[in-house]
């Protein structure tokens, strides 16, 4: 770490929120500029998500100044934001290790701190998994009251759960506060003077007389009644809302609303989270956030500083540390360059992505054809409807979702896509080990849930050419719903932009010929398989390899040719080992009376954590070192 | 049928959509009193969902004259209000073999008629849906243009994948038309006279010059711009819901609200559908109805007749088939006693139940201890994140969801509990074969996708004191979340209110020694499975019955046990052959290196129609005379 870091001097006497709420109110704002300056130091060598924690610095100072954490919890939505908290509670050393095998997780996590109340990896869940911590006080009875703050960014509150949350917290008893991160971009400036003014009548006595005197004339006028003091707290809202331009989406839900306050005026945060801290009922504070803020560059594009990779903490140019010369394409740049291409063919074509436009490289279609491209906001289950309804009146969308986040969608693509048949091609981004986000990232299920769904497709290529193929294939026929799945990063090759070719659906292929052992993979973890293979040939092992392509429908007449060899198979996916491809394979064989021996290699029946892809794959037991072990050990067994 | 629905005169006119769009708006009364008499004959005698059908009678008919369907899509969310569609759309005859076997589904379903736009078991999908519909429509530029309905009832719009389906309605150019079904039974007369005035007002040229004079003097005071139009919009809404205690999800949306209206009042609903038909633009209008309206029993209590089986069509007095004697209890009694009983005796016990509280039995507890309850409404997602937080502070939520509706939380389940080894007790209702209400309900999928979870339990009892034992052994110790099923419906036994006996926790039972052939079970197909036992050993077949009752962790001793006996074996489970029980136990074979020969039975990998669910075994081939069918030939096979 650089002397910059060091120089901190308020927060390197900070080991826990203790030490922080001893400090006078004045030394606050040192603090912040010593949490800034920390995380450009650190991030800038040791790369993270950057820019929302630093727009996060004065609410955490703030949260942590004002309650008694951890007693009082705060549950952080999307965890992105939350580096600052991981400074404050005791791992300001340990932060070097952020993201890293067996160093602190890059979100909050409940194994590593008593001060990470929940996991966060998924965005939406705050709310709700808040309410519950604030009923269960409630019905425990606990004193002194507990307080529980769900701190949540305006793109995460867009999602299905969240409103789901909060349309719960209307009608349930308890004192949760929801803190509102509010980092848009578009934040109209011209508003401003007229935000603050009525920001600070929220809280005052002033508003209060004039809410009162607003009720008693409603009253007066046979309006509204007590009973429905509800409604008028909501005109009361709307009447703010009407001054922004911004969606509130608390109006109606009859919970308090105090803001928009400015996030960074830490002054002011602390005054009014002192003010509502013992207020009885929900509460929703609205803070106004600039993403990077602090860091000129960043403040400058916060969506490219959202996880920015190294960088010089001068000058703020990012630092890349390829080799010269062409480099491999990432998946995700095959992904979005096919799409364009297919849509500029194919005037079906639509595409769908939820708040990971750029994530998923569905931008470059969105940059050319923007009518035909939908980003809908982090809501994979409305994605996936909405994609079955487009497909329903004739459209070919292709829905882009990261692995682990399209389980918010299982019901709907059974239930809206499946079911009917509908043509959706779902393009399944980060699919297996993704490496530094760690256990709540992994794309680890999706081959074995999928799997459960009748007359889907379930496809994923070993390289680039394939998964562009896959693409292009699954909008050649009528095939219903066609899954195709991919990781994130770089593939292998560098010239893969050759003419299209249909591949046959169902059909897989055999890489190497061989008769001692059967490798059956699925994906791109060919690549590592073939590896082992051609080692165990070197080692006399007459190895054969196979590219199933399809999980589903899966191809019989290969796995009888495999079966046929009556050697021992070895499976290999990156992805549960419960219920995938090995399962697929051990099925079959039963089905058709086959009695052979097979290994099933893939992620192990447990939450993998941080570490780089190469590592967990070592972990995991999908290496190319363990799949030769696991060749080697078969062929030893049947020996 | 009796002669009541044959004296309908004008509904036996119809026989499609343009035959009732020829009626004159005075004959218009007669047809909807035609199809209450037509529904009640009906119903009366071959059961069904009864009092939501008959309260859209009026928006039924009205959307049918208005719209030119089947060009013009109406997409039903929550196909329990469809009935009276169907019997528009020709199906009137069909309608006697309503959720039979070869009859037609009691949910509009896109096989059966081009009049059913989509799949409605369901909730909450119709917005994201019918926006799909929309949009493709503009996009292929279609002329006439095509105009698009989504009717949603007021419960399913509670649902976050509703919320998402409005929220992106607002923000994408389309032309939906969303129509809220508002039964709610707190209707408040109080205020219909003014909800009137203003429901007149909105469509009115008087309301649309206040509207601009308002916007007018607020831009005078620059209170707003002509960018903000969307606010004054959300303003005149706020004014609107002001004057009504229920809450309105649409202030704030930027989406035209039109109403609330009197739903039964014909003629204004027809006025006002084609007013507003030709709009640009996405719409609500909201519609308030009465459930089980023109059945008096119906409306004094419309829930215990939404689904209510045979009934007097006169008195209303509900008919037992029931045979003297005490009977069988349903599992959802045993669930909801038991829950009652632990809930007594253990205070960290909650329930959830996401608008299934009298469905699930979770009302039991709820009457006796409420304040332990939370009924979320439709919103499986928040009920088990919910849980996770209430979990993670020390309650022990009991979450109590339908199977095929616990899809929707998938993630949640994986991300929210599991991750965080959170103890939360899954009771997964309606698990396996549903009957009547068909492919959407079937809870097929759970034992294959939990499965996939890491670190979680999932458990079936064979009979309802295994369910009660299950359920108490889930709180003896953190075990973290731990899934039991059990199925719709009655089950065997009279007495099995016994004092709880804790299960060990990853062991099976053996029900039967044997050695010719292994039967495997989980849940309570055991008793098919049983009888199938006991006939094969009548034919002299040595067959062995074991019940796993654990899926997971799966009984490794007794897998050994069985692996040892070296005979074949027959899987049986009330759940998807792929990735389930059967999977489980060919992979456990394969890696512990034994060659056995498996049969596998289960659901199989397509969608299984309506009918009983002794209809639907047999077509499932898991009923007592396939599975000794499946002994026998196993047996055969190998000898």
């Amino acid at each position: 770490m650089s002397d910059i870091a060091v120089s901190g001097n308020v927060l390197s006497t900070i080991n826990s929120p203790e030490d922080l709420r001893r400090l006078s109110p004045d030394k606050l704002p040192e603090l912040c500029a010593d949490i800034r300056r920390f995380l450009i130091a650190s991030l800038s060598d040791n790369p993270g998500h950057f820019a929302s924690s630093m727009g996060a610095v004065e609410i955490t100072v703030a949260l942590h100044y004002v309650f008694n954490t951890p007693y009082d919890r705060i549950v952080w939505d999307v965890g992105h934001q939350a580096y600052g908290h991981k400074l404050l509670t005791g791992r300001r050393e340990a932060f070097a290790g952020n993201r890293k095998l067996g160093g602190i997780s890059g979100f909050p996590n409940p194994d590593e701190s008593e001060y990470d109340t929940f996991s966060a990896g998924h965005a939406s869940n705050s709310i709700s998994a808040a309410l519950g911590m604030a009923v269960a006080s409630k019905l425990k009875g606990e004193t002194p009251r507990r307080n529980v703050v769900a701190v949540v960014g305006d793109a995460s509150i867009s999602g299905g759960l969240a409103f789901e949350g909060l349309n719960n917290a209307s009608i349930t008893p308890n004192n949760l506060l929801i803190v509102l991160n509010d980092n848009d971009m578009s934040i109209d400036e011209n508003v401003g003077a007229l935000n603050s003014y009525l920001a600070h009548l929220t809280t005052s006595r002033l508003y209060n007389d004039i809410r009162y005197k607003l009720f008693k004339f409603f009253k007066r006028h046979h309006l509204v009644s007590d009973r429905r003091k509800g409604a008028l707290l909501r005109f009361n809202n709307s009447i703010k809302s009407l001054l922004s331009k911004q969606q509130n989406l608390f109006e109606g839900l009859n919970i308090r609303y105090f803001g928009p306050f400015d996030g960074h005026d830490l002054p002011t945060i602390v005054r009014v989270l002192n003010d509502i801290r013992d207020m009885e009922g929900p509460r929703i504070l609205h803070l106004r956030t600039v993403k990077g803020k602090g860091f000129a560059p960043a403040e400058a594009n916060p969506a490219a500083w959202h996880a920015p990779g190294r960088f010089d903490p001068e000058s703020g140019k990012k630092i890349t540390s390829e080799k010269p010369g062409p480099q491999p394409s990432k998946y995700q740049d095959v992904f979005g360059d096919t799409l364009l291409e297919l849509a500029e063919n194919n005037p079906k074509i639509v595409a769908i992505t939820a708040a990971m436009s750029s994530g998923t490289s569905v931008s470059t279609m969105q940059a050319k054809i923007p009518e035909r491209v939908f980003d809908v906001g982090i809501s994979e289950g409305h994605a996936v409807t909405f994609a079955g309804g487009l497909a329903k009146d004739g459209m070919r969308p292709f829905v882009a979702i990261y692995s682990s986040f399209l389980q918010r969608a299982y019901d709907h693509i059974i239930h809206d896509v499946a079911l009917q048949r509908l043509p959706v091609t779902f393009c399944i981004d980060r699919a297996g080990l993704v490496g530094e986000d760690g256990a709540t990232h992994h794309g680890a299920y999706d081959l074995a849930y999928l799997r459960t769904i009748p007359g889907i497709i379930v496809a994923a290529g070993r390289n680039e050419e394939a998964l562009r193929n896959l693409m292009y294939t699954s909008q050649t026929d009528n095939f219903g719903p066609f899954a195709i799945r991919y990781p994130r990063g770089a593939g292998s090759s560098i010239d893969w932009r050759k003419p299209f070719r249909a591949m046959p659906v169902g059909k897989g292929e055999r890489l190497t010929e061989g008769s001692a052992v059967a490798v059956v993979t699925i994906g791109t973890i060919a690549s590592e398989a073939a590896k082992a293979v051609s080692m165990a040939r070197e080692k006399g092992i007459d190895a054969a390899h196979y590219d199933m392509i399809f999980l589903k429908p899966v191809d019989t007449e290969m796995l009888r040719e495999i079966a046929e060899l009556a050697c021992p198979i070895v499976t290999i996916e990156d992805g549960t080992v419960e219920g995938g491809l090995g399962s697929t394979v051990t099925d079959w064989l039963a089905d058709n009376g086959y009695k052979r021996s097979v290994t099933r290699l893939g992620i192990p029946d447990r939450f993998i954590p941080q570490a780089t892809p190469a590592q967990q794959r070592e972990m995991c037991g999908i290496d190319s070192g363990s799949i030769l072990k696991a060749i080697e050990e078969a062929v030893q067994t049947t020996k």
